[in-house]
């Protein structure tokens, strides 16, 4: 059975990820997304929030799982027996990123392996950044996530009050 | 089953294109590689000589095939019953390049899907058409290229003196 | 009065050209589409040819003007009264060359300006190349360009004769 | 009449940015520089005298007018009646950036377009956290900036002996 | 006599930097590695402590010595009395940065030139940042850095205590 | 004595090689300009007219010397006894291409160093083939080229006539 595996921040989901996430379970028997706990960087919503965003967004995909972890990720990968990472690129300055981050993976662990998908063209200008800074000034955001991540974006910048 | 494609003119198959069918052995059920007839584009070996030498170099692995095709890629996948692509990535401009194939392949088949491989850092600047300048000055490829295809590059460009 | 001029070889236009027509004539209160007669690059429709799909594919664009040049483009800037000549950037590799060309015709003129549009992410990854390539093969492009360039495209490469 | 905005932190205004605006006003009927309030950001002069200082290097620009704002561009944009958004090119990374904001703005408001300008290339290296880390040091900075702006730098970072 | 430059800051010295040391010894009479003294970023190690891991991993070079500096470069450079910087060129993201860290240097000294190689394919995913993330997780770092450059990272990050 | 290599097909020199030449001169102690005979490649002046322009304009200058090479750099080096390769560095898509290059020359022998140098601001949109363009059709390229070439690409082109 082939498990692959999708670390990111998800802070919160977008269509970008969802999009991916959706492709990779036609590739793959089954899909981790796997929610990367970063002390360090200031998050929006809490692990929790954000796994449950995932779950409610992904529920109608059955190989699909929601976890987290810490530290580094090829840990994470053999303690899952995972030999698959999932990276969705955008544009250039991803793709060298990424291309260092799958260098010193394969480096650490042999047998893993960064597979790459592009990301859908209707998406590729979306990101989890993006979509906080436009949702902060209270504009419409319902063409980059789904409507729960909406919701939830509205009640934590105080744009919910009316209802 | 999941069943991936490597197409590309192979002329001839270099160490990093090796390294990329041994890489997706692993992640996939069975690889076929598949040499694109092209006739306006000008080879050096033949189709039948190209599938030699692909044959020869991935006999280790079981789960590989190396077949050809003309035509699209798309009508090659469908045939084939195929969903997934596999390309490598080497550089910036390959990755431009890419993505507009496979934003077009997208267009033309929903269900087809494009997985990227980075190429491994010690492969990344190695192309067939580089090996071919090269081997037509004489030079040594035995780094480049497997030994049989070295072999084959010397007698097409007549440094196989013993003859 | 704003003239902007569009160049280019429109062999044949695409949907990514059109989009590009469409949002330029709400910036500039004339645009000229030029096709640029370039004897040394084989083209698969005559100028008059892709005057004329042009002309079709922007007739309810009150403001656009279909017209063809050959030699150097700041001439016909000038013959035509122009400051302003329009460019689409879709990818990385159009950014270089197109910087290398503004630069050389800043250079020869001082008086025109190279005003760039970002290609729609839709239609991004459309050429009028990869569009040939496709429709050689007898694929479906009527997502890719306006429909009577479908037919003309057909026509060209004999895949009418059902009708 | 064409209004277009360029929006920026201008903190300062440096010989690169003077460059796309005396550019611009040959292409737009009016030209708004407007300087952006971003409280998260941490800046070395006050909205005030960077709006004094691009006051007083385009006051020979007839066509230029200064403004701030706060909140999203898109807002403002409307507020001002504004269709087009005027943007500078220096390199890839910018280029990139560039599409995305361009891509969301396109987004948000289907009647706001973004038009690019390539910088001068003698201009292409100049950015406004360079010439403070340059002037920082005591560094000459009179072929980057307006000569006002070099003595604001100077005041700030104490290199103003007559004091 | 030809002096070059090697400016950075070395938290701690990969083995990417010490290759190009290596190679720059056999262009350069005499190579000074320079740290800088950065005091708006935090650092691994001190000053002293990153001056000891470079001169214990280029001792076996007669030609080069280890130095540091604060300020500008160009002012560095002219109190040395040398003419080239030295840098290493990895990725797009380097390439672009550098060509304006270039550029400015250009600006300050007309004698100043600065002189780049690339990076050995086998090294250039290799980062100080990246050296330091893995190994504050405990993760094996020896085929990245020198071994007494490892020791010190197991040290500052706690990994040393069973010895 | 170092001594370096500045390889190219020169058809014909620009202001841009010209003025890499004059920075690589205050490096090493002897530059050597190496007009490669590639057969493949059609070219407008002959090597003979290429190596008198390059003398022509490099006279001023004691360490350069004009020569021609054909085969591999890498042989043409050994036989001068020469170590360092110089390369100039303009846009991104030469710096992957010259990446690869300078990778397979490694490759074939490690002695040899690729250095680069980044092209001044001013000349980095100069190319041989963009000159040859714009002076076929009896532009004036004054700025772009040496003032003896300019002459002989007027001949070239017949825009001599009236002399």
């Amino acid at each position: 059975m082939k498990v692959a595996v999708y670390p990111g921040s998800f802070d919160p989901i977008t269509y970008g990820h969802l999009d991916l996430v959706e492709r990779s379970c036609k590739i793959f028997d089954r899909v981790i997304v796997a929610v990367l706990i970063n002390s360090s960087k200031k998050a929006l919503f809490t692990i929790e929030e954000r796994k449950e965003m995932i779950k409610e967004a992904t529920k109608h995909l059955p190989n699909v799982e929601v976890d987290h972890f810490s530290g580094l990720l090829i840990d994470y990968m053999l303690s899952m027996n995972a030999k698959v990472i999932l990276r969705g690129l955008r544009a250039i300055s991803d793709f060298e990123y990424e291309l260092q981050i799958a260098s010193i993976n394969k480096k650490l662990s042999e047998d893993i392996e960064t597979v790459f998908l592009m990301s859908n063209n209707k998406h590729s200008f979306i990101s989890s950044s993006m979509v906080k800074e436009v949702a902060s000034y209270g504009a419409d955001v319902t063409e980059l996530v789904p409507s729960q991540v909406e919701k939830a974006l509205k009640k934590k910048y105080g744009y919910d009050k009316t209802r």
